[in-house]
């Protein structure tokens, strides 16, 4: 993936699969945000601790594409880019491909703002994180 | 929402926040689907025995905006409208907004395509659950 | 069920199914947990806030037994009953029945303990609830 | 823990934590099942093609104590032990504890059966496995 500052490896637990023997398409959303926390702290910052402050990131946009089913054992790598959008919005590419062929899984594009006190809060702290890296 | 042909209630579950207090971005997902498979019942369709015979609808992609965020306790509405794109594509858009003040908390758009041995297979099948409606 | 005090009513949605087609054993414990919410907002309490304050109560020990699979689409209800165990534990009894043919599908023992500034916190503030009811 | 056959490493997840901040109580459900089937594949059993045959492994009863709460970011172990209780009752002990302090986090008891056609069917197979290890 053009641009990646961070990978992480998965495995697909039974638990996430479901009725069709596949994972459910929402826990698609999990790895997507496990994948971007563990990024987070990689670079010092902790989702918890921001959320425990009054600086709340949300999730504004979620767009997923999902081409290949995930299937019971599978071992997948998550890794994104990101990048800023204007002076609120940060955005993260992410993708999944699994390990043993290199197939893509899944593509999502998420975008990010910063809530406090129930404003938006400009994005530029945040992308500072992207040179930092 | 125009073009509403089924709506279904739901109540937040304390399970379903996470740290920050809100209902995490992945469970809207949950709501979406079960919305799609109580239509779909509604209509005569089960998606447990269409999964069970050989015909596995898939969600192809799945773009969510989130407007506001859902609570413990909130009530709200999920409300959705279907058509078709193309040959393959069903489109469904689905909308939750909140009980109390019919504020809209997110929106959806959910293409679903049905694959038989690995292959596409017409949507023209399913769209007519649209006219039985 | 002997002593129930409260019902509530629910229906299996597919996402809570797994790869056997019936729920998953850790989503119970969901079901368990949205029973005991539903039930202290019914007398006047509030999870998220009792949490919000310093006061959080904590499951100690949970005891599950599984009799008859829920599927997809299944209604059940779901009931309980309260006591107390000594000056800090409280104990409640749940019971999930199928809706159609009255038959018990799970049973369990809930041990909830109080902690305030890591220390146990008398539970007697909280039995008070069954005598209001 | 005394007897144990199997280990796994975890690092809880952020989606995994509640309102309270910790793991949710019903999230432990999922540890120890990930637990058991990763032990499962390592001796060469494999859940998902246990299932797809008629041989339905079940969990009949699950009794889990609860020590520490478990934290964002939180690195544990989960370990277990295995044992068979008369001609179908198969019993797993459980533990998670956490890896920088060595605390033990919560304990489990499940007991498993196995359903062919609507009968439980003797665990003497699946015992074996424990030889085999």
């Amino acid at each position: 993936m053009k641009g990646s500052i961070f990978t992480l490896d998965f495995k697909v637990r039974d638990y996430e699969c479901d009725i069709q023997g596949v994972v459910n398409n929402a826990v698609y959303l999990n790895y997507f945000e496990h994948t971007r926390h563990e990024f987070l702290k990689s670079v010092g910052f902790d989702f918890a601790k921001l959320t425990a402050s009054n600086l709340l990131p949300m999730v504004y946009k979620a767009e997923i594409t999902y081409k290949v089913s995930l299937k019971s054992g599978d071992e997948f790598v998550s890794e994104l880019s990101m990048t800023s959008d204007g002076e609120f919005k940060v955005i993260y590419y992410q993708n999944l491909y699994r390990k043993k062929d290199h197939k893509i899984i899944a593509k999502a594009k998420i975008t990010k703002v910063f809530v406090r006190d129930s404003k938006l809060y400009p994005s530029a702290f945040y992308i500072e994180l992207l040179n930092k890296k």
